[in-house]
């Protein structure tokens, strides 16, 4: 490609709303651009970039045996009414009407359509296993789109579908994508993680995620350093830190600590360790008929750890969802205002789960019920009863892994993510298959996500500096750049250049001549924006030595190559990217 | 690809709803099954169709200097507004609400969008000519879905939007799309013809429709098997079959047509030829600010000819649309039901339009304006004033083209239309550049628009049998399919169909290879349906004799080749469809 015929429009500087290095590059790179709120047009650059990441889930999903299809964008609403899920999914699912008066939807994920189809398709055990796949536009109505195309509404995203005998034959399926996806993350050349992950609201019984590593990734990635261990922090198993209670060693004392409505501000007022406080976390269930009082809850965590949302909404008691208690309502359980609860002497019965940590404390720290005041000394089984316990904390760096070792935590992009569902939807659409013995039995699924669009914003945010985007070969919008300095004036750059050029795409490379007459440090800042991986600058100066400068995109300075080796010494940079 | 890891699922019935042989074909072959009304998934096979065309069109554009990007399927309501099109397009532009309440509509075209990426891109002349274009999801919200991808609701297109200075450059590159959609629709392999053509919604001046040729074509071709000339019936100009007036020779009469409300039957009752009546069509048109009355007008056409109701629409006066007059205006107006009107002794004044040829006939036949009664021996000038006059009819085949030889009519497929919009939609979006002058000046553009999905449909409406689809080679889902007898038993079967497999791969050939353990009746009837160029049956039988059969789908009997020559007889074969 010649830049001359090509569009390149880089911005000086980002909109305003970007708050990501990826959004801000790509729209100052000319790849993206806004059309609404969430909603992008990928321009040719950004484009390319679409399409090689695309190419690469393509072949890999077909070497796995998966085959493609291609559902529709706009979806009958008869279907997520079977399935449940046009009741269940919330607003991010686009309703809509047609001319018609109709309903329909804007899809977000394919389980319904896939498996209408399957249980249309698919007759007979001798049809199966089966792998569907499409590369979709897919569309979330997000409250707040933001992040550029991390967050987007509408999308670019890879589902597959596996249909199975049975569970062991299922677990196959989801063993062979599992494998896809890391020769796909491996091939994008991008540091990542594959984590075992919740379920959330696709469902079924495991998953996995697949966490680009980035300092600007919204999840965290608990893992162990010296073993294959990785789990989203959603799911991963936090240790209880004490083996065995110590036995009570002070008196249960009623402490004034005057405008100390937190535990860092307890431990302060008392000159104690935070890990020495508890807090608690009140929590309601409300009865799904609506006819019995909300249940009230009191959670306890020690005073320096996080409570962990999803392992609280797994709780017994908790199937129906649950939410932060109001004032009122705490008010008359505790007889007391939030900052100075506790435990003990609760104005009425109330329902108390411990953090498994928190349960082998002795002697320590919580609120008193009465505001202004805490409690020391405060021991299970002595001051009040033995407590319901239950893993209830979000795993910190440092924790130790019960498997030996001890856990470290790094942010990541979920940018794919596995699940086995068994038979959620096949039971709902009434998916079977007729076995061996001519009996019908029920499909099992599993489902395999790939955000495309979403890999592009991971790939920047973790390969980026002040210059620009560091993109990996694989996805580069172009994996070399010709930089011709004065061309329009030389022929003899430009007869080099065009040689080169010719040279470089007849050995397959993806490659840019920028036959633009800008001055080369607009050039050169172009590039070093838009992140092409090999840069060739060529010049009457160098030429007169004979040399051209050849230069990756991280490298500091460029090497100076004799012209007749800068296609051998191209191509072997580009091997090494 | 083995069958046997594919997913093959023909059908013996196509659904009772389609009505045309694309979509009962396309059905039974199992290439597309239906989400909801117009709404499609492609099947495996189906995509394989699809993706072939579509890398046919990417290629030709890229080729034609076109860039490629991506516009998004949901596009925000206010560049419709802007443009004037949220109000002037109807209830096939699909509406929405975000969770916001705020408006989008689906695309079902993407001018606006496209226009305010050009205003905010495109700064100076030195960035022209540019042409960008996607393939993307289209949705237009049919009243009447049907004909399966001939007339869905959720299709894919390709579009392309052109910018230019000035009108002479506009025409280049329109000139240039035009170059390129002749490549394209030849290298598809189909039989087509590029028509001049109404512009109707999208506006401009200027435009080309292509055409497949097929007989159960919705639209119809106007061409000259002598010369170039084609064009859509919509705008093909028809010619005044009577060069010169002959003078009266007959009275005004008034006489008895009882029971004959219509051409045909006045003229069977007058035993004359239905070409001496002369039709009266009775159209309205209403003051767009609703103060006046509607304005009545009455148009004449030859009894053997139809009203083109395009060109009606381009007449003066008509400029705010118009419709058929009601029987209550036509009772106030002529005095006289409908079936027996005429321009003769009206009750009211009427503006009269008289068809090119009606305004050169004499000794007539038209209504009298009294139920019942028809005159004879009408002429103008004579016994009613002279008519203005305009081209208000459909051409029939046989016309005189005006430039030598005779029209003929074909019905067509409209797959592909290009646009000379001028500055439509630039002026109503204020796209500008700076000239060379530094003054701004409003982009001349064009757009060009190729329905990927209707190619695969309008292909098998020309080109089918009995049997199944006839794929022309280049869109074929694969090319060649090899069919082994009793492969399952035949280890020498087994060798050789792999053998063969391999070799036809390796040169390039898209080729399946159908190792399902079914009977060879099964297997012939599937692929035949499925529309396979190319059919390779190898068994036992033949191989005793070193022979296979090889033959093209359209081929009667296959031919005997000798095993070591199958591959070669076969690559010539793929070479000749």
């Amino acid at each position: 490609m010649h830049a001359s015929k090509y569009h390149i429009n880089t911005l000086k500087e980002a909109p305003a709303e970007a708050e990501v290095k990826s959004h801000q590059l790509m729209t100052r790179a000319g790849m993206i651009r806004k059309a609404a709120g969430g909603i992008y047009t990928y321009m040719p650059l950004g484009l390319k970039v679409l399409r090689k990441i695309e190419g690469i889930v393509r072949e890999e999903m077909n070497r796995a045996g998966a085959i493609e299809l291609l559902m529709p964008v706009v979806q009958p609403a008869e279907l997520w009414m079977e399935s449940g899920r046009w009741e269940q999914y919330g607003a991010e699912l686009l309703r809509i009407k047609d001319r018609h008066q109709r309903d329909f939807v804007l899809q977000p994920t394919s389980e319904e359509v896939i498996t209408d189809i399957a249980r249309n398709e698919i007759h007979s055990w001798r049809q199966l296993p089966l792998n569907f796949y499409h590369i979709q536009t897919k569309f979330r109505d997000e409250r707040r789109p933001r992040f550029g195309l991390m967050r987007g509404r509408e999308f670019t995203m890879k589902d597959a579908y596996s249909f199975d005998r049975d569970e062991a034959s299922a677990q196959a399926s989801y063993d062979a994508m599992f494998q896809a996806y890391m020769r796909i993350f491996e091939r994008l050349g991008l540091e990542f993680r594959a984590v075992a992950a919740d379920t959330g609201s696709i469902g079924g019984s495991r998953s996995h995620e697949f966490q680009v590593i980035a300092d600007t990734g919204e999840d965290l990635v608990v893992y162990n350093p010296a073993s294959q261990y990785a789990a989203n922090i959603e799911l991963a198993e936090a240790p209880c830190l004490i083996a065995e209670r110590a036995a009570p060693a002070q008196a249960l004392t009623k402490t004034a600590t005057p405008d100390a409505p937190k535990c860092e501000l307890v431990a302060e007022q008392l000159g104690l360790p935070l890990a020495r406080t508890v807090k608690s976390i009140v929590l309601a269930t409300d009865d799904p008929e609506g006819k019995q009082q909300a249940r009230i809850w009191l959670l306890l965590l020690r005073g320096d750890h996080e409570l962990n949302e999803v392992k609280t909404g797994k709780l017994p008691g908790f199937e129906n969802g649950y939410r932060f208690a109001t004032e009122a309502e705490i008010l008359e359980t505790f007889g007391c205002v939030p900052g100075y609860l506790g435990p003990v002497d609760t104005a009425k019965p109330v329902s108390v789960i411990a953090d498994l940590t928190v349960a082998h404390m002795s002697d320590f720290v919580c609120g008193a019920n009465e505001e202004g005041y805490h409690y020391t000394g405060v021991n299970w089984g002595r001051d009040l009863p033995e407590p319901a316990k239950a893993d209830l904390r979000n795993v910190v760096s440092g924790d130790p892994d019960p498997q030996g070792g001890v856990l470290a935590i790094q942010r990541g992009i979920e940018v794919g993510h596995v699940f086995f569902l068994g038979d959620k939807y096949s039971k709902a659409l009434n998916a079977t298959f007729l076995e061996t013995d001519g009996k019908p039995a029920v499909l099992q699924m599993g489902c395999y996500g790939i955000g495309i669009s979403r890999i592009a914003a991971a790939a920047i945010e973790q390969n980026h500096d002040d210059k620009g985007i560091i993109w990996p070969r694989a996805i580069a919008p172009f994996e070399a750049v010709i930089c011709p300095m004065n061309l329009h004036k030389s022929e003899t750059v430009r007869n080099v250049a065009e040689k080169l050029y010719q040279e470089l795409q007849a050995s397959g490379v993806d490659v840019m001549l920028d036959d633009r007459d800008i001055r080369p440090g607009i050039m050169f800042a172009d590039w070093e924006l838009i992140g092409a991986p090999l840069r060739i600058t060529i010049g009457d100066r160098g030429l007169k030595d004979g040399i051209v400068e050849i230069q990756t995109r991280r490298q500091a300075a460029a090497d100076k190559i004799p012209v007749e080796q800068a296609l051998e010494f191209s191509l072997q940079q580009l091997k090494s990217l």
